[in-house]
């Protein structure tokens, strides 16, 4: 690609962030978009609703730039949670180890690249002249200079290892911080109790009694048993569809609406009162889910949420196997009672298993239908190739701004638009693996996205594109790295494109929310009672982490091969830092709160991004002649791979549970705390399905129980 | 091979077992030899010791296959510990197995592959006729008859897991049974801590004493810091010598030997009475020994044996992560006082960690040089490439007996004697990598032995005999059933000399006990005090286990292609039953009790044998062009590897540690228990290094505490 097109694509998305951002911030000033803009500090009734006019209102600011950066991260953490501060911790982190990289990338290591002479350059016309004479690949074989690319190898593992082991110790450390300081949550209390055994002459719910009671009598508090109660989620949603029908007719001036004709072969019936017929049908559901709710009794699932007076009492349950028969009496940790995702509790230990497999054959389709876009954008990037198919083009393929359009802008586009529905996907694939926990989803959707990102958009790319693309690379460990060191180089600038247009654009396009302004406006024009169904999003980490991660990625492989990529990675983090913080602190309000679990994915993505620019780096030194220097580098991805395992050791158990010094700390603290016994007395409803609460639409007015997909979507 | 060579084989095997079997018969009714075949016997003062000469003493018979055969199991469960029982069911296990793929290998598989007229077959001389005739290489390619091995596969496989399940089941049922109804011992209560954190103010014992104190008042017992004392040890070892050296000498007649010279130059030194110097010395000793002793005082390891007043309170401990830090406070399961191998304790995180990269190493660097002797093994199989090599042998080569012996019986006996060093081997590697227990020391050991027997033994020489042999044929997934196919079914005749060689030769020798026998008799000739350093003999299960289940694998993989072995592995498996029955109530005695944590080892090495087998058969159906077989034979090696991710769900667990259940019953039965303050108090020093033990050589009597490999070699 020449450079030219490069800065097609930059222009044209650094004009698309301008409009955004300037779009933003007159649109942010406006009353009527506070919900879309400020839904958290309108929920929490601190919006100021002066709407008096005046012209300020109507031109861009940067004031918000400051508010987001100011507040410090206590109250990042009040406000968003572990989970956010961790979130921002990804901005910082990346940010710290791309500025060394930077500094060294574009001081020492591009000079370097573009004085040599490998690579034909035609000084003429600099526009046009080809990026990769600032890549390694314009190093001349075998020249003394590389030594110095080897040198800066091994300085960037040291200082991000340092960074990596740095940051996971600053994090566990806020973990335990968080954890000891917070008040006491039901979920530290509880433990879920899957595989309860039957008894012949008593019910589950007394199996469950007589066995802790038995075994911690001096610990066990109460237990809940789960239910099947998907037939009644089936009809709180439909009664909760009417109910909102209900109140939109009910809010309608014209009155012809609120007649028309019901049923089947609508058009021969009467008309009637809509309003009035709506109401008796949710009498109907109303008196449906109470006799569906009755009929639960005695039905119980063999599963159940069993609540200790200690939070060490729930871990000894948790952590040591109960059941003589290890099938039975399986513990797992409680969600918490906001988070848990009720639906699981349908799926027998069978279905789960069943649901598993299904998800790795769907992983396997879906990456496999994924190489069409990857080869269409492959296709593109390559314009010869694209007039060969299809000849008619070539007259418009000529004009200049057209075809740097084409291989400058629109690749990273449909990439882009492709990538933006796998999220949801693997999320729908999470919720059937038998989860119990939204939080789980969301971390194990997070996990499966960031895999699928780095395989689909990085590999299939970079092998793709230089026709090497076959997937038995991975069956000759010897030839990996230079494999990936022909393929990777040569596709440095389709990713600089792809950090513009995905990272650039996505960034401020996150920041002027536009399909939740769009959906604002509508409602408001259909609807004139505003507020009623008015809920606060939440960030959904599973789309969001994994391209931070891939940047990562992107950044830390061409630290070397093409340090060009760097300063558009800096301003992407950049930018991600303002608009994230300010997000977290004023939008988006969070669902759960797992205390900062994400940062493991985060630790072992930066740890693949390193292994795999060391290898690619092997490969270089060996195509470049220089084996000596190729030899040298292969104790580097070891090291890594031995400081990750001591991370894994020295770090991870903090974030798999907590430990009983702790536990027990914080269970002495709450024994002379004042209201025990009505945390204990909240204790044992906390895990009640929301499903066999009393029903009653018209004062339905908590959603955090809704399913999941729906709260998400 | 030809039929007359592996009859030759078989003859000289067979006439060795009936030598050693009718000497053993013999040489076990003279009461001089009561210490070597019933030592164990002779250890509990049970043995009589009647020495009227008759002639029946020099009569073979066999009654001791009745006294072997008789006990029921619950002898055995109490003479050799579950352990002995678990090593006993391998056999019983193995028979159940080969009996049904017996019955069908030689009733139904055997005619069809004879009837077949795939390979020539020169019907006049049956003794000179290829082997091969008699497996499924001589089918014919294509031939319907192929579905019926097709089915015998199916068939074996099921009844290979029924049984697996059925055996699993057992033995964690016997091992739940074991532990609920055993005796209190130390190591239920006792946990293993390291990683004690430092402290400025306090020692490391206040240390522990504090936490523990702290945060389990109502459990915590008592503790025992470890020490280093390698240096102690070996003051003890040299002593020990010393001590025996001076016993000698009291003893011996002649009083010249009392008198020698020593020292350095001690040519020219005057004669001394030894036995004075000696006792001199070993004053010296002692007096160092208490120096080193009193030396420790303050010097301890940040280890310790922490004991609890409850089996549920220890199992907390060890369970859930104790200290802020996952590096501190570090948990482990504490062995059995008697199991515990000392020498461990000086091996720091660091040296730990090394030893296991050291490990590593040098078995890749053992299976390296073992391709000598397996290279050497098949140049003996092949006469051929030896006479091109040694041209002179050829005259001797063409002598119908030694080109018999030479192809039938010496290729398996020199693979066999170097296989006879790899378990000693396998344990020093063992004990390099910081296991706290010898038990632990021979699990591993078991485990390397085995991959190691199975890789040299099975694989390389399958895939070298066929000069196929290459290590990346595990890089292409899809060729392993192919070159597999090709190469397993030519060895077949191999592994039955083999089979017979080392299976039946070492199972009746390890009844004749030869080396223990010599050494006896030795020792008689030289001193007279006998009985003065009888030892009773553990089984080592790490040499004995994997050669068995290496039988297995031969008889699994072979059941389908060449059923002619299947005989030869019924007699082995029939004597080994008798043998070792005999062995565990006689003569072993054991040295630790896991509670049968070895069948895992069993159960992973008959799953890994039967998916092999299948892979083969996936291969043969193909190169026997029969492609349906082919691929429905694949869903075999899935459905058996769920089978297997089943079992360690279902019954793993049981043979980690013990359900709550039992712990707190346990718990409960020992409250109301008399003697338990006895036990409370026996628990506080059950943990003492017995290097720190007060030191007097000339009462030194328990041995079981040396180091490991003295007492095992």
């Amino acid at each position: 690609m020449i450079l030219s097109a490069l800065l097609t694509s930059v222009g044209i998305n650094f004009g698309l962030c301008l409009i955004y951002i300037t779009l933003y911030s007159i649109l942010r000033k406006q009353p009527v978009n506070a919900e879309v803009y400020a839904p958290r500090i309108v929920a929490e009734g601190k919006y100021d609703q002066r709407s008096d006019f005046n012209l300020e209102r109507l031109l861009p600011s940067t004031s918000w730039v400051m508010r987001a950066w100011h507040p410090p991260e206590e109250e990042l953490l009040m406000r968003a949670g572990l989970d956010g501060v961790v979130f921002m911790r990804i901005f910082i982190f990346s940010l710290k180890m791309f500025c060394f990289a930077g500094v060294v990338g574009l001081c020492v290591l591009l000079p370097i690249n573009y004085m040599g002479s490998q690579i034909f350059i035609d000084f003429s016309d600099f526009t046009n002249k080809s990026l990769e004479s600032f890549s390694i690949s314009n190093v001349n074989d075998g020249s003394k200079r590389l030594w110095i690319h080897f040198g800066a190898v091994y300085a960037f593992t040291a200082f991000v290892c340092y960074l990596l082991y740095d940051e996971y110790n600053y994090i566990s450390l806020k973990r335990l911080a968080f954890y000891s300081s917070s008040e006491p949550k039901p979920n530290e209390f509880t433990v879920l109790v899957r595989g309860i055994p039957k008894s012949p002459t008593d019910t589950l719910s007394e199996t469950v009694e007589k066995f802790f009671s038995e075994f911690y009598p001096s610990t066990y508090l109460s237990h809940y048993m789960v239910f099947h109660t998907s037939k009644i989620w089936k009809l709180i949603h439909e009664g909760d569809k009417l109910y909102k029908r209900i109140a939109y007719l009910k809010s309608t001036k014209q009155s012809s609406q609120r007649f028309g004709r019901v049923g089947f072969f609508w058009l021969c019936r009467p008309k009637v009162d809509l309003v009035e017929y709506y109401e008796k049908k949710l009498d109907d559901i109303e008196e449906k889910t109470r006799t569906q709710q009755s009929l639960l009794h005695g039905k119980e699932l063999p599963a159940a949420f069993v609540s200790f007076k200690s939070r060490i009492g729930a871990a000894v349950v948790l952590q040591i196997q109960q059941g003589q028969k290890p099938t039975e009496w399986l513990t797992e940790r409680a969600p918490e009672p906001r988070d848990t995702y009720w639906p699981f509790f349908s799926a027998s230990f069978l279905s789960r298993w069943i649901g598993n497999v299904v998800v790795v054959i769907a992983c396997v389709v879906l990456t496999i239908l994924f190489f069409i876009p990857v080869l269409i954008v492959q296709g593109l990037t390559n314009l010869n190739q694209l007039e060969t198919w299809f000849p008619f083009l070539t007259s418009i393929l000529n004009i200049t701004f057209v075809s740097q359009v084409i291989t400058g802008y629109l690749p990273s586009l449909i990439l882009k638009t492709f990538l933006q529905y796998v999220p949801p996907v693997m999320i729908i694939l999470s919720s059937i693996q038998g989860y119990v926990a939204r939080s789980q989803i969301e971390k194990s959707a997070c996990n499966k996205v960031l895999w699928f990102t780095i395989w689909n958009v990085f590999f299939a790319n970079a092998l793709s594109g230089s026709v090497l693309y076959r997937v038995n690379i991975f069956l000759e460990p010897k030839e990996i790295p230079n494999i990936l060191a022909v393929a990777v180089p040569v596709q440095a600038t389709f990713f600089i494109t792809y950090v513009v247009t995905s990272g650039w654009t996505n960034t401020s396009s996150e920041l002027l929310r536009l399909m939740p302004l769009i959906y604002s406006y509508t409602r408001r024009i259909f609807s004139t009672k505003s507020g009623e169904e008015f809920e606060v999003p939440s960030l959904s980490y599973s789309s969001v982490i994994p391209s931070i991660l891939l940047f990562g990625l992107f950044g830390i492989t061409y630290f070397v091969l093409s340090p060009l990529i760097l300063p558009f990675l800096l301003v992407y983090f950049c930018q991600g830092y303002i608009v994230y913080r300010h997000q977290l602190l004023n939008v988006y309000s969070p669902k759960f709160e797992t205390g900062g679990e994400f940062w493991p994915i985060v630790h072992n993505s930066t740890i693949f991004s390193l292994v795999l620019m060391q290898l690619i780096v092997v490969g270089i030194f060996g195509l470049k002649k220089l084996p000596l220097a190729s030899s040298l580098t292969i104790p580097l991805p070891i090291i890594t791979l031995l400081f990750n395992s001591y991370c894994r050791k020295r770090f991870l158990p903090v974030f798999k549970g907590y430990p009983a010094e702790l536990m027990i700390k914080k269970d002495r603290r709450d024994e002379n705390a004042p209201g025990k016994s009505d945390f204990h007395e909240k204790l044992i409803t906390a895990y009640k399905d929301p499903a066999l609460q009393p029903i009653q639409f018209s004062r339905r007015t908590d959603s955090h129980n809704a399913p999941l997909l729906a709260s998400e979507s």
